[in-house]
């Protein structure tokens, strides 16, 4: 397999994460988004992926965009270790943390909206950076409140092995952190983030471990 | 089952969809999102879904959150009829195509968000509503390239029976003919989208048929 990847990209580290747990090997092909006026805009990525974001996984003749549909065939196709438990209504609590992440809080960080902001809309840096932490402080609010009440947290978010929900939290704790937000505010979070960053294939995906990282 | 839903949410239209697909019976609890200051910001809704969006699914003791892993939810405890095919690739194109809207169209248009941008960033109106219009302009055109080339495209977005993407589609090209956005640019997507709308489900679920309709 191959996976296209920008090391700062929380959707590609989501899917290093998921490989890593599942110790699968993979070729990383670095996609700098800033470098050349952004090489996901170039016609080679495109063809891959008509979006020009990353990640994209290769494997075979497919190329699979969307990352949390990536982790899901990653774990239809390689069971072991599973990244979702087993009852319908758990699956379904798993998957809406990792939802929240993905929908409320991280497309409205992305680069190509900062960029929007900026560019269109003439916001000013610091109102940008602005906008860029409230959508993590409130949705990291609720996020702790749900995590700090529901009995199935654990050490991570469900229980003590890593599922999907870990797999979103910790790109979005260490985007946090790159922005000077202070997590300390959400110790469930926090908790959860200490711990996922002992285990091996969260180290490995760590952004400041990938061959393009700066 | 009962639902809290806001007739013009997409995301309550997609499990609308979903629930008509499996003919599963609900009860419908309606959420004004602009009403007494918006309702779904008050304590009693707000206990049921901490981040104060619709929709909620309760089943039983549990209150279920996040469309998709709703969707999925309904999905896996009533597996008729499929809303996913079965071949994990299939599997993963398909949810590509719901994430594709739900993270990097949908979020971006949000009513928070666009209370956001006129009240902490003093968008003007029509600066808005590009915006709003740009994200569905520039997810659609992506959207329909992969469609249109894709040979599982049929009269739905995989094939002829319903899916998870499809679920997704319905309710964005909703949104976009409320803007007046040409849909006719993306020749699949409004196909897809007529062809749907002749179906019993997708016609109980529209935003026009639902009991808090305006």
């Amino acid at each position: 397999m191959k996976l296209y990847s920008y090391f700062r990209s929380s959707a590609s580290y989501r899917v290093r994460i998921a490989l890593h747990l599942k110790q699968l090997p993979f070729d990383y092909v670095p996609v700098h988004l800033l470098r050349d006026g952004g090489q996901q805009l170039k016609d080679e990525y495109r063809a891959l992926s008509p979006d020009s974001l990353v990640p994209t996984l290769v494997d075979g003749d497919a190329a699979l965009q969307q990352s949390l549909a990536i982790v899901e065939y990653l774990d239809e196709t390689h069971p072991e270790p599973p990244l979702l438990p087993k009852a319908p209504l758990d699956r379904a609590y798993v998957r809406s943390i990792a939802l929240q992440i993905a929908c409320e809080i991280h497309p409205l960080n992305n680069l190509r909206v900062l960029k929007y902001l900026k560019h269109m809309l003439q916001v000013p840096e610091e109102a940008k950076n602005d906008w860029y932490r409230h959508w993590i402080e409130a949705g990291f609010a609720t996020l702790e409140a749900r995590l700090a009440n529901d009995p199935r947290t654990g050490r991570l978010c469900f229980g003590d092995t890593p599922t999907l929900a870990d797999i979103c939290v910790v790109p979005q704790v260490f985007n946090a952190n790159r922005f000077a937000i202070d997590t300390s505010r959400f110790p469930t979070i926090q908790r959860i983030y200490d711990h996922a960053m002992t285990l091996d294939a969260f180290k490995a995906a760590a952004p400041g471990a990938q061959p393009d990282a700066e």
